[in-house]
């Protein structure tokens, strides 16, 4: 897709009707075909890796970048064991998730459908390419993929081999588009094709999901970025509750689902913080608090705002002391980005007032906030995650790349019966 | 709502929490409060109104908006039995749709809460405003309500009594907001409010719809327009296909599952096209048809590619006899609107073929479009319906203004154990 950013959506919606049309066995060999095939061109793939990490390395790109640009053997086997994870999923499409017989005698069901054509828009990591391919089509949708323009001769590779696979199941190629021009007004384009795209899914830093949001004319799943809480109640079990703090913090801070902040109930303040600062600095956390954290813990500086505000990604952690469950509720809606918040304890019902009271993704009772993740919770594989009410909310698997429709079956049944018996001159 | 836009939908998203938090038994007993209220005060309704009415008429409104404009005891009786109606429907808010434990003992379960904050946007029908309040509310929802202009009074008279009942039931009133500036650039900055409104549902003629879908930046749900299929199959009985065409054409033509155009099998179309005119035209229906309807039905006026786009919401039926059942779903893949489609067949596999290949929100074999509404389909009762693959497809009840979100209950699983022990210094 170099010119005509139209034309090429228009050939994916008309190939997405293929898709559509498959059997789950035929999509499960799709898929399966595809990481065979990757798996064939190991060496073809890395040597377009290596182009784009030269190129990269020239411009000077920052090393965590350059870090998710790269690939090797190893990420190309996760790849492929993706593919054969996605393959493996039960299909959505065809679904009947609801079945009900009106009193008329209509027999009503709700059905579940693919969305129809389906963009990702992301940056420089090149397992996303087949990770959302895979995901879109295995729920019988067409996609178009933007990715960033670091990781284009990777991302044209991957993408070559997998349309072989699609052609060879007699599917459109056109039901798989690469976006190759790669200028912001092309994507502005792309995101204003609103009776042609179903669904925008951009994933990357907040600068790029704005962008979106701010020029799309299709609807946008996104969400902005995870500043997940942790709150410790005074009926906490602290063992607990410092397993959870290190696994939320540290296990993986450049992730959306970890641990920003930590609350801590005043009642075992004293007694927590001492040992937890004593965990976060053998992880090499940073750690930033209150004033009355602060009379705890003597030598961290002072948390401002833009901390509580913050989602840092990093080995930093924002402390505060809070009076009361009611305190942290209050502080959780203030800076919640809807994302994912854990209560840590023993007391049923500070945990249900807890739960019914924040309207996040994912609300946790004594677990890491590390489990809020579409594999973790059981829907096989993530496509990304919505931190907006509406369609899906949370982790998004492969049911959120369907809706449900009406099918109808009945016997004659009209909703006026003696008006049409009048019309058509019987008695 | 003058002139602050910004802060009045700012009031409603907090005083949204405290709808959100009101227990079934509290929503059921506001409802009937509301249905209570507004019988006690007919007789100001119907001053308010006609006010309404009179500048209505002064400004030389056409009819038919004079006509959805009038209020009378009966159509104020019909608002007030809807009230009951969605008093009367089961809470979705806290049902739980799944729940699963996990293989490391976390219980995830999906749970229902409200999309937050609801605007409904709509023409001169005072009874959206009751209609639109019951459902979001019941829902958990604030709601943000902008009426057409002509209807003002009978609003404001309507709001100021559901506000009573509001407060009544220690809600802020500012759960319900009437917008009372009604200039355009006052809908513009309220569709803009991306962070404070979750939905925007607008219900009226296709500009309005398009203004709204437009100029939003915060998610829309809609339907531009209905253009509903009939085809009769060559395996169709063709009485009950005259049935279903006379009921979904005649019965009331301004509705949006009525029918627009009929298709008929080239095999059956000297048989049926003959009943089928006779019946039509004794409902006064106009028809306009392909040079192969005009080679039977000799004296109609031919049907333009327009007349084949066409929502006439109007005595007025387009006709085209197809070769086959695959010409069927040419035309309509082409000319839909992805609303409602019917078949009448008595061949199970071309009533699946019809099913499966086509995308539309409903889609029927054997009964009347008339039935795709929510009322009819079991919803309860209808907020709106929405062509869009996303979020909800299809006519949209009650749970369509819920969203499902995650709650885990756990005993402190981490997702990295070894790397929390060692980092707490535990063994």
């Amino acid at each position: 897709m170099t010119n005509d950013m139209k034309s090429a959506a228009l050939q994916c919606r008309e190939a997405a009707q293929a898709v559509a049309a498959l059997s789950s066995q035929a999509k499960h060999d799709l898929l399966i075909a595809m990481a065979e095939r990757i798996e064939a061109n190991l060496s073809s793939i890395l040597e377009a890796n290596a182009l784009d990490m030269r190129n990269a390395g020239e411009r000077g790109i920052a090393p965590a970048m350059l870090d998710r640009l790269r690939l090797d053997a190893d990420r190309v086997a996760g790849i492929t064991r993706g593919l054969r994870e996605v393959a493996g999923l039960a299909d959505p499409v065809g679904q009947v998730t609801h079945r009900d017989t009106r009193p008329n005698g209509i027999v009503v069901e709700r059905v579940r459908v693919p969305l129809g054509v389906i963009a990702m828009i992301y940056e420089a990591r090149p397992n996303v390419t087949v990770d959302a391919a895979a995901l879109c089509l295995k729920a019988g949708n067409g996609v178009i993929l933007r990715g960033g323009s670091e990781a284009i001769n990777s991302n044209r590779a991957l993408d070559n081999l997998l349309k072989q696979c699609l052609s060879e199941a007699g599917v459109p190629a056109a039901a798989l588009i690469l976006v190759e021009d790669l200028r912001r007004e092309a994507m502005v384009e792309l995101l204003q094709l609103n009776d042609i795209i179903d669904l925008a899914i951009p994933r990357g830093g907040e600068g790029l999901i704005r962008f979106v949001a701010e020029h799309a004319r299709v609807p946008v799943i996104k969400h902005y970025k995870g500043v997940c809480h942790l709150f410790v109640d005074k009926a906490a079990n602290l063992d607990l509750a410092l397993d959870l703090l290190i696994d939320g913090k540290a296990s993986r801070p450049s992730a959306c689902n970890a641990l920003e902040t930590l609350l801590v109930h005043a009642d075992v303040a004293a007694t927590f913080l001492p040992r937890a600062a004593a965990a976060l600095a053998a992880r090499n956390v940073e750690m930033r608090g209150c004033e009355r954290t602060r009379s705890i813990l003597a030598d961290i500086p002072a948390a401002t705002d833009e901390d509580f505000a913050a989602e840092y990604l990093d080995l930093i952690i924002a402390i505060r002391v809070v009076d009361d469950l009611d305190a942290a509720l209050t502080h959780i809606r203030q800076y919640s980005s809807d994302h994912t918040e854990v209560i840590v304890t023993e007391d049923e019902q500070a945990a249900e007032r807890f739960v019914a009271a924040l309207r996040s993704a994912v609300v946790m009772v004594n677990a890491s906030s590390r489990f809020s993740d579409g594999g973790e919770l059981g829907l096989g594989a993530e496509i990304g995650i919505s931190t907006t009410r509406l369609h899906s909310y949370g982790p998004m698997g492969i049911e959120a790349l369907t809706i449900e429709r009406y099918v109808l079956h009945g016997s004659g049944q009209v909703r006026h019966p003696r008006f049409s018996e009048d019309a058509s001159g019987q008695p």
